[in-house]
């Protein structure tokens, strides 16, 4: 499955871009005025292959599983706060549930990896393991369980496809999950530990030279290759960091736009072009976290992101934000009047 | 009306801001982890003194007039653009009926000074004069007429009100109303002209040059005291700039979070606030605009803007494409669980 997804993956279509453009200058408004907006639809359209893209309904999909590295005390939450977040996802309380319910989002939660039985209706139970291991110790995953993580995610994006939905948006429950990030990005950038690793959900200074400490012991001794993306995903990954990869692996091969959430969702859409490079044309890049390590990830994929709210909460909650703006620019293309239409005036440039 | 309004506005509710942190901290999500999210419901809790504020439904009024200034060739388009454009609003197909749409707000457009009879169902006409003269000659208009346009938008805010809007946006249509703009800044606040001016709809640099001697011409002829904004508006405005202000002084002399587009927005809320300082408390700030003097605007107001995607086409568009996060930071207040609600363990602060 996941070879024959990575084959069905195909470049975006950049010749629509000439064609987007005479369609926007056309608008009622100064060309070029509606700034990155219209590059967005003109995006959109390669990627979609439609003239008049259309990204409502979008899916948001929230993959949840549990890290062994979290026994090092990295993070500032107990490990059993996954489980509990799963349930308060269930129940529609979190602030990912909030904000799909606003952008009128089909919202999928995927148990990939929960430490322990998940209560709550609704909830995908697509478990590979029990949390991975403590990747201090031991490779988190073995590789099969890497691929098998992978595939709960492409099988994600396929239901959400299905579905209707023409947007994805992807987010994570994990406590400890950007401990696994870090470690991620360092082994695949080359970048030094101490320059990418951050508060996560609000961890105090003290704690933060540690977790740096305990990614570098990691990477001392699982000695990952960096020209092996895969094989980096099994020694230091999470498993909901490989499914989100899937996901996106999934949305690109059926050319399904993606709106890439905060540091964790940026680490693993880094993932998913080093496995396919392609995967790249699919990517939108919503906003800019507080998180050291996103502006690093951010620069290795050459991504600008949309907003800079001083995010720092996971979930796919900074896409779901970010949202309403593809919306726009979509209903732009397709809503506004042409200076023809309108009997409007064009200026200087159509003199 | 405008001594009634004036002596109405009251600083905002600041001993508000302890108990919405509370309850922001209470949320399922780490302290702060909503970034500016959780500021910007604070602000609207001491705006609106409503512990569990509302933005929806939004009002969005657009104000047109025309400008004597546009006979200088100091614009890309035609004066008759004015008129063909508000057309163009009543019919639905501008980009700010579009957003508009997008967020159900109520849109209102109003013809406070454009230089000819406008066709269009639903336009309010409230029409103090056919344009302003050129202010390179003469005032643009009299004090009189200047305190008549910031009537019209007091007038306006308070039908937005009325009709229950929680949450008010205001744009502007008027060829050549960058040029007035940039006179206003430059009169208020000293700074350069050649800092302040910027290709507005789309002039090239030959053009560009011409604008700024324009208005350092017209600052020299005029002669506007800073310390008296009534008279600088009288002399360098635009109607619909003084409507603009006067939508605000309504706006928060009824309590209304304001929600200010770019460039042009920016000057008239200067205006408002140097009209009545407690205004400043309503505002909050949409987006960062291509146009060189919306920086030094938003810097003399102390303004950190939510977006920053290149804009530069007025009619309250960058508002409108910001409201969403306002929305969502009323939502998340409203409608996320709480720890002890969801039973979810709280992190170390909580310890």
């Amino acid at each position: 499955m996941l070879a024959d997804t990575l084959a069905a993956i195909a470049p975006v279509d950049d010749t629509l871009a000439a064609t987007a453009q005479t369609r926007l200058d056309n608008l009622t408004k100064p060309p070029g005025s509606l700034g990155r907006l219209e590059s967005l639809v003109q995006s959109l359209i390669c990627m979609s292959g439609d003239i008049v893209p259309r990204v409502s309904p979008p899916g948001v999909i929230v993959f949840a599983a549990d890290h062994g590295v979290a026994e090092e005390g990295v993070s500032a939450f107990p490990q059993e706060v996954t489980a509990q977040m799963v349930t308060n996802f269930a129940a529609g309380g979190a602030a990912i549930n909030v904000f799909a319910r606003q952008i009128g989002a089909r919202l999928e939660v995927v148990d990939v990896g929960v430490n322990g039985d998940v209560e709550g209706e609704g909830v995908v139970c697509d478990k590979v393991r029990r949390g991975t291991a403590n990747f201090c110790r031991e490779d988190a995953m073995s590789l099969a369980e890497a691929k098998r993580a992978i595939e709960v995610g492409i099988r994600a994006a396929g239901r959400s496809h299905d579905a209707g939905c023409r947007c994805l948006i992807v987010g994570e429950m994990g406590i400890a999950n950007t401990t696994s990030s870090s470690a991620l990005l360092a082994a695949l950038s080359g970048l030094s530990v101490s320059r990418l690793v951050g508060q996560g959900t609000g961890i105090d200074i003290s704690r933060l030279s540690h977790k740096a400490e305990v990614i570098e012991g990691a990477l001392v001794a699982r000695k990952p290759d960096p020209a092996q993306p895969l094989e980096v995903l099994a020694k230091l990954g999470g498993l909901e960091i490989a499914a989100m990869a899937g996901a996106y692996l999934g949305a690109a091969a059926r050319r399904m736009p993606i709106l890439v959430d905060g540091f964790i969702a940026t680490v693993a859409a880094l993932v998913a072009c080093r496995l396919a490079p392609a995967v790249r044309g699919y990517l939108l890049f919503a906003h800019r976290s507080c998180e050291p390590g996103h502006d690093a990830a951010l620069e290795l994929l050459e991504a600008r992101p949309l907003l800079d709210l001083q995010l720092r909460l996971g979930e796919g909650t900074g896409a779901a934000l970010a949202f309403p703006l593809l919306e726009a620019a979509c209903r732009m293309l397709s809503e506004m009047a042409t200076f023809a239409s309108a009997g409007v005036a064009s200026g200087d440039k159509a003199e």
